[in-house]
This record gives structure tokens, C-alpha cells and sequence, in this order.
């Protein structure tokens, strides 16, 4: 089952169901007038929905209407909490360098998360204010899943069990605030503005094969200002999302809603490329001797899209963002 | 203007106005059906709420009741975001020592500040339901404000416009879990759970003198067990209000009802004691030679009630709470 939100003026949007090829939605809206609403009451609509899912799929769907992603608003364009991970071990030694911070201890068996802002989320096709240039804007591609209720200490595998969708995301970072705010120890919080989202959250068996051991395994294709950027494989994440959703639910219950990210995509393979500038530019720095490449520039674009392993294109649909300086 | 929310099984509760004494409350669902929603339309909202007080203040409110503040949740149950600073360095300086981790940098100039949970707060008499006392349970007493929109990169005088409400809260920390988090420079998440806050959210007039400066100079009264443990003064703040919301809204726009808090309220003279048990037992350390208060038992109750400099009790009501194995 493939699911959006189109913009409304309402926060929450209007939750539509999207057909199998991307080229249909009908509204949802009989059922659950917006998709968190929908993930609050997941037992009661989630048939209904998949009714109408199946409907659509079999051209049997009476009002339906052309798939425009870029009405879109983010699937879930605020929610309970957003809590994203750094999952990719590859990743998050490259950034030890790029950032010159001291080992993160345990970093191979206790997942390391901090908690976002989850009011204000990006559509895909939505510009991405920022304050300057300066603050060295960066991409981060990534996956993500959204849960349903959770105990407090709920185990990785009742984790797992509460995930309703997954999600493609971009974490945009600020990678000039991010060592002082690590440094202090409180955790990111100037260096991650707005996180925007791909259009389409997909229950689980909407990727098939691709969704096991509570990861993606697929490719997530990033382009920056249309050149190929790099293309890592979620699969290779070092901890499943089970384990960080168990990880999130430690101390507190979380609500229906809220959303767990893996951390930037990264493979060990040179060759796969990168999801955020700043493992390029470490990157570099360790294979070249030097650091080639900037942060964005206003007016630059990025775009994401995930692919299935034989190159099909993926059911988040694209990120394709400009950014601009905030008014 | 004195405002709270009554539980009513809805995720937002029920808005009340509460008269000057404490003693009598009013529906305010005529004018917005909960807080958030006020504090979201705030300037329409505003005048009927103030001459709904005034009538309730006058004896003239048909619908008055007895105010009951075990009935109360949390002024708001819920959050679009919950950022929480360190604003007191006294309490920074201590708790570096504590925690045995290095000097925040840029500590007296630049706020620190971590994202907490805002999906889940607790109300003033609700158990805290945890899963260890070996975490280290610990109470944080504090001062915060509820905002309304603020841009993004408002000045700091901007942003003290912006203070809808002033709240009371109290920021449970679990001690044991808060080292490693600042470790990973990721920030607090495990360490951290649910917030905790006094029934009465106030409009800035009703403290009069007490706020200036964008400060709350009002004595935070602590006790532990029935014993008191300290009395600490938030007029020590060394950032203001203002400065923490600017701090927040760096780089993102804040939407209204934003609550932003000023850390543990801590006061350099040793005399008036602590409002969270990992500063008093480093002051143990420091001034005795060792520890000798531990955390927190299931079953140990912290009362927290701010009061005027003539001893009045203050317009939050109290918070009276008992830490309880979570289920």
C-alpha cells in the first residue's frame, strides 16, 4: 500500500492512496482524513485502506486523478517525534574524521540517535530556506520507518513489529554547526533545520525482497545539481530498525506516529559514492590528500530516489529540492 | 491570566481558565477547545479568555467549579517541540564536574540546548512510570515558556515577544544514561524522559515584577520525600528567555506552542540548595570530600512549587509526583 499527502492548508495534509505505478491516487479521506490520523487508528483502517489500495490498483477506483508528486507535502508533514540514528557504521567513521571528534564509545553495539524537530517537515518538491551559506549546507539521504504505539523497553523484535511504514528521506544538516553542538554534548540542534521527505510512505510489503532484517536493501540514487553523486545500498545499515526503534523506546513510550531515521546511507565501497556531501569531502581528504569539494551553494538542487536492485525505480517517489536563503 | 487543561481522555485535554486564587475554574471550550489550539490562535483567542478571567476573577462566571489540580494534565499534553537549555552555568559548571566530562566551549556565551520528547509530557500529580532505578533517577526543577510563531533567526528581542506563557516543569533525567549520551556528542534521548509540569501556565503579567529581563525571579521550592531540598532563584538565569528562544529558531521557524526551558534552576550561593540531586551530591563531592545522597527509589515522591520573594506561593500550582516501576 503506497501512500501520500497532498498539500491542503490543514498541518496534516490530505491523505491519499497512490497506485502500484505511481501514476494514480484517489483520496483517502473517507476513511482518515490525513495520514497521521490514519497511523493513530492503523487497526481499524488499515483493510479499508488497503481495499481502496486494491481498488485503485484494478482501475476500479471511481475517483480517481492523476499522481502529481509535487503537490505533495512530506507523508507525515509533522508527527509525534522524529528521531533519527546513525546506523551506517561507515558513515559515522568518516564523520569522527570530517569532524575531529573523539571516538564515539560503543559505537559498534549501542546505536547512537538525537531527536529532531518533528512540527515542520519539507515536502519533496519544496525549497529548503536556509539562514546563509556559510553554515555549510549538506544533504543526507536516508531511510526511515514510521511506528505505531510502543511500550517503554519494548524489545528490538516488538520493535520491528510496530513499524506501519517506511519512508526516504533527507536530513539537511549544517555541517559549520555541527562539531560545536557535538562538542557540548547536548546534540545537534541548529545544525539539523527542516528534514523533508519523499512523497509516497509504503507498508512493508510494498518492497518485497527488499525489506528484510528490518532494513532497506535498496540503492538510494542521490544527484546534486543533476551529477551523479552516489548511490549506497541501505542494506548495509549496522543496526536493523528494530534495533532503533527498541533503542528509542528505552525510557519512554512512543506514540503512533513518530518516525525513526537510519542515519546517512553508507557503504564501506568506495565505488557506491555518498548520500551528504560531508563524507565526500572526508573522503577526499583520506584518498586524495585534500578536500575538492564545497557545501551547497544557494540555487543548488539535490535529488534522491531509491532503486530496487535491478534498477527499477523504487515507491518513495523523488526528493528534488532547491535551496534558497530564507526570506 | 491563568490557564490549564483538565484530562478528558483527548489527546490535547480540556482548556480552563483558573481564577487568580487557584481556588475556581471555567471551561474555556467556547473560545478554543484546548490550549494548543489557544496558543495557536492566540491573538483572537486572547481577549475572550481575558474577560472570561475577569468574570471568573469577579465571582461573575456562571459555569465557575472547585479547581482541582489532580484532575490536570500538563497545560500541554503535547508539543509541536519541547527544546530544553542549560541556562544556569552554575548548574553547567557543577554537572561538567559531575559527569567528570569536558568544558562546554563557548559555555557563558552561546546557550547549550537539547530537543526533548513533546508527544508525551506528564501531568503535576501523574507516577513516573520507569524502568530502572539503576538508571539514576533524578529531578530537574525549572522554568519555561510556551511561544507562539517565531521566524526563523529572530533576534533575541524578537523572540521574547513571541512568550505566550511561562510554565513550571520538571525535566526527569535518568543519570546513569546522560554521561554516555553527551559522549556521543548525539545528545540526550534515553537520558530523558517524559517532562513533567505544573498544572497553571501563566500570561507574563501575572508574575508582575517577578519577570523582567526576560527571567523568571521566582524561588523554586524542592522537596524530596517531604524533606526540603532546595530553594534556588530563576532570576540567576545568566541567558534570558529571549535569548534561548533566538537560540532555537537559529536556523528554523518555530511554530506556536513551542516550549522552550531554561535547565535546572541553580543558584552559585551554596545556601539555597539544588533543584536536582546530581548537583547536590558533585556539591558533596566538592565540599565534603564524597557522595552521600543517592538518586531516586520507586516509591520517592519530589514536590516542586515556585514562590514569590514574600513567600507567596506562585500562580504554577505544585508539582507532587511519585517515580513508579514502569509496567
Amino acid at each position: 500500500m503506497k501512500l501520500a499527502s497532498l498539500k491542503n492548508g490543514h498541518p496534516d495534509g490530505l491523505l491519499v492512496v497512490v497506485s502500484r505505478d505511481g501514476r494514480h491516487a484517489v483520496a483517502g479521506t473517507r476513511i482518515a482524513p490525513h495520514l497521521l490520523d490514519a497511523v493513530q487508528r492503523w487497526d481499524a483502517v488499515r483493510r479499508p485502506l488497503q481495499d481502496l489500495s486494491d481498488a485503485l490498483n484494478a482501475g476500479r477506483a471511481a475517483e480517481a486523478f492523476a499522481f502529481d508528486p509535487t503537490r505533495c507535502s512530506a507523508p507525515l508533514p509533522r508527527s509525534p517525534q522524529w528521531l533519527d540514528g546513525s546506523a551506517f557504521l561507515n558513515h559515522g567513521r568518516l564523520m569522527e574524521e570530517a569532524f575531529n571528534t573523539p571516538p564515539i564509545p560503543h559505537f559498534d553495539s549501542v546505536p547512537v540517535m538525537y531527536q529532531g524537530a518533528s512540527d515542520d517537515f519539507l515536502g519533496p518538491h519544496d525549497d529548503v530556506p536556509l539562514p546563509a551559506e556559510a553554515d555549510g549546507i549538506d544533504f543526507e539521504g536516508e531511510f526511515g520507518v514510521v511506528c505505531g504505539p510502543a511500550p517503554m523497553s519494548a524489545s528490538p523484535a516488538a520493535s520491528l513489529e510496530c513499524v506501519r511504514l517506511i519512508v526516504q528521506l533527507n536530513d539537511w544538516s549544517l555541517r559549520a554547526l555541527g562539531p560545536h553542538e557535538m562538542k557540548t554534548g547536548f546534540g545537534f540542534l541548529q545544525a539539523k533545520p527542516s528534514t523533508a521527505f519523499a512523497p509516497v510512505a509504503v507498508t512493508p510489503d510494498e518492497l518485497g525482497q527488499a525489506w528484510r532484517d528490518g532494513r532497506v536493501h535498496m540503492r538510494l540514487h542521490v544527484q546534486w545539481n543533476g551529477e551523479r553523486f552516489g548511490e549506497p545500498d541501505g542494506g548495509e545499515m549496522n543496526f536493523s530498525f528494530g534495533d532503533l526503534v527498541a533503542h528509542a523506546a528505552r525510557t519512554r513510550r512512543l506514540t503512533a506516529g513518530t518516525i525513526v531515521g537510519s542515519g546517512t546511507v553508507s557503504n564501506v565501497s568506495r565505488g557506491a559514492g555518498s548520500a551528504c556531501i560531508a563524507e565526500r569531502r572526508v573522503i577526499e581528504k583520506i584518498d586524495q590528500g585534500e578536500i575538492r569539494t564545497s557545501f551547497m551553494r544557494f540555487g543548488d538542487r539535490v535529488r534522491m530516489q531509491a532503486r530496487f536492485d535491478d534498477g527499477s525505480d523504487g515507491p518513495f517517489g523523488a526528493i528534488e529540492q532547491q535551496v534558497v536563503p530564507a526570506r
